[in-house]
């Protein structure tokens, strides 16, 4: 037979209410030695939480939930630590789920959230790859759901959604701007996957710096890459036979994977070429060069998302709120006045 | 009114058993088109999930639980990836928790991972800092539950459990060994959380080390950190005033801080101060100086875990298993015979 919170509470001499509160997980100011022995009795009498039902009551399950496309990533880890303290700070839990940059297993992610029933997702955005129906599939997946959803760097949905944002296409002009004033026309540009928006908007940034400054544009000197220290590394082979005299990375672990394909065909940084990162990961600064970057408040976006999200879990009516952030130029060791 | 499976079942024309699998997630032959209607369909329609109960039913969430310290230590995202992609060849879900180091929040994380209800639960444990009552009570609320459960590098249970743990005494007794060979005989440790049963373990290895070379060991030369980048930088503000050749750091992140906090002594690595890691972090190869560490498979450990929580969730009886690891000395550039 199934133990109920009654059970519990005649068992512990407690009131249904006060076990109630502490088996579902609810903020409250009961003692810690009083909630250890819930718990412990609750466990010892087989007790199975039901979270649904609770849920259908108090309609909170006091949890978000983020996905994200690389747990590896320092820059997803980051602003998840950012989503993270800002719960701490107002009692709720968070679950992650990882993709692993597969859209299939984002949907996977998308439905187990469901079915732990978050009061909350955030979701950064996972590449969609070779099928481009899979990608389409999710976006409509989740706007089919009731549950408030935060995006992180895409904005382009059918209909207005809560998101934070960086302004990518100013970060791509500032980062090509500072290389043209460098002396720099040759640059290369390794970006992320075509079909997320941050790239397509720093990739965008980049040719109008070139066109502001009336250089001709060269689509042989762009490598698409995935946002993974690999994909820097095959970045470089690609563009092994070209000329160039600065790449642009579109995230600071791509620029890694730069300095080892660069050291591989025996060019240095940066004697023979220059490199700039984006996003200010935290090796950027003790690298063997220490790499110029442009910084994301990534930390502050992922607290931004949570206090978005809780919002929205106590306001449904509330209407979408788009964050936007300030980037930062890191001038470092890896770009140079051109010979 | 509660919308059900049935009334899903009938608004699609499928049967209840399709609709269930669909929506309970479990692994299933449906095709992709039955599958987006079944999901669209219960959302339309209001549907909220009853986990709980259908866990009741079927026993199984197909979803397993983990709990670490740190998001932002690429060692833990490997164990991670490991364990994520060991779950995606199974068809099971995974959720992450982390404790960002707080012995509070890891006992947040047990329980909200118990009302999510999970098929097994690995965990990463948080070192207790200041209050050795929450490690303690935290250990006993796990071994209260029901749920499978596998420790990464804890094996001091007061009854056996299932582990994944490599040999930090070896690992400790092979770094330092390697310095000694090297001509070192003043070196300074920076340890992990002396809570943690693997920070101890390498400790004990490191005296080994020195007992088997008849060498004099200095408890003023070992600073304990806590995995993290500031406390290898912390290491050696405390070591600044003290006589030493080498730095073993019990792990690359706190290594990378060793290198900014020699660089801000003007101290060169290797010429005046040799310095060796512990994991084998992806970056440890492309820093300034490529940094000598001691590699842990921990990915292969994070896809044994999950091997272990698949295997004890489906047989209940199945006895504690504790899978060893081995461990690898990594010679680069960090660590060079004394002057």
């Amino acid at each position: 037979m199934k133990v109920t919170i009654k059970d519990i509470a005649k068992a512990t001499g407690l009131s249904p209410a006060t076990v109630s509160l502490v088996l579902n997980n609810r903020p409250s100011r009961i003692a810690e030695a009083t909630r250890a022995r819930i718990l412990s009795t609750a466990r010892e009498m087989g007790y199975r939480p039901n979270s649904a039902a609770a849920s259908l009551r108090t309609n909170r399950s006091y949890t978000l939930g983020l996905i994200i496309p690389d747990i590896q990533n320092d820059y997803y880890a980051t602003y998840a630590k950012g989503m993270e303290d800002a719960c701490a700070e107002c009692g709720w839990n968070m679950i992650f789920c990882s993709t692993n940059n597969s859209p299939t297993r984002e949907r996977q992610a998308i439905e187990a959230l469901f079915t732990k029933n978050v009061d909350g997702i955030a979701l950064v955005a996972t590449p969609s790859k070779d099928d481009e129906n899979d990608f389409i599939a999710n976006r409509e997946l989740i706007l089919s759901m009731k549950t408030p959803l935060v995006q992180m760097d895409l904005t382009a949905y059918k209909e207005p959604i809560n998101a934070v944002i960086s302004d990518h296409q100013k970060g791509g002009y500032m980062a090509t701007r500072h290389l043209i004033a460098l002396g720099h026309r040759k640059i290369a540009f390794i970006t992320g996957p075509s079909s997320l928006e941050g790239s397509q908007s720093r990739l965008s940034g980049c040719k109008k710096a070139f066109q502001d400054n009336n250089l001709p544009w060269d689509d042989g000197l762009v490598y698409t890459g995935n946002y993974s220290y690999a994909s820097g590394l095959d970045g470089i082979d690609y563009l092994s036979d070209k000329d160039f005299t600065a790449v642009f990375a579109f995230n600071d672990l791509m620029a890694c994977g730069v300095y080892c394909g660069l050291e591989k065909y025996g060019l240095a940084v940066p004697t023979d070429v220059s490199v700039i990162g984006y996003d200010d990961h935290f090796v950027s600064g003790i690298l063997s060069v220490p790499l110029t970057t442009i910084r994301q408040p990534i930390y502050e976006m992922g607290k931004e998302s949570t206090r978005i999200l809780i919002h929205a879990a106590e306001n449904p009516d509330a209407p979408p709120v788009v964050s936007k952030f300030d980037l930062k130029l890191i001038v470092r060791k890896s770009t140079r006045k051109i010979r």
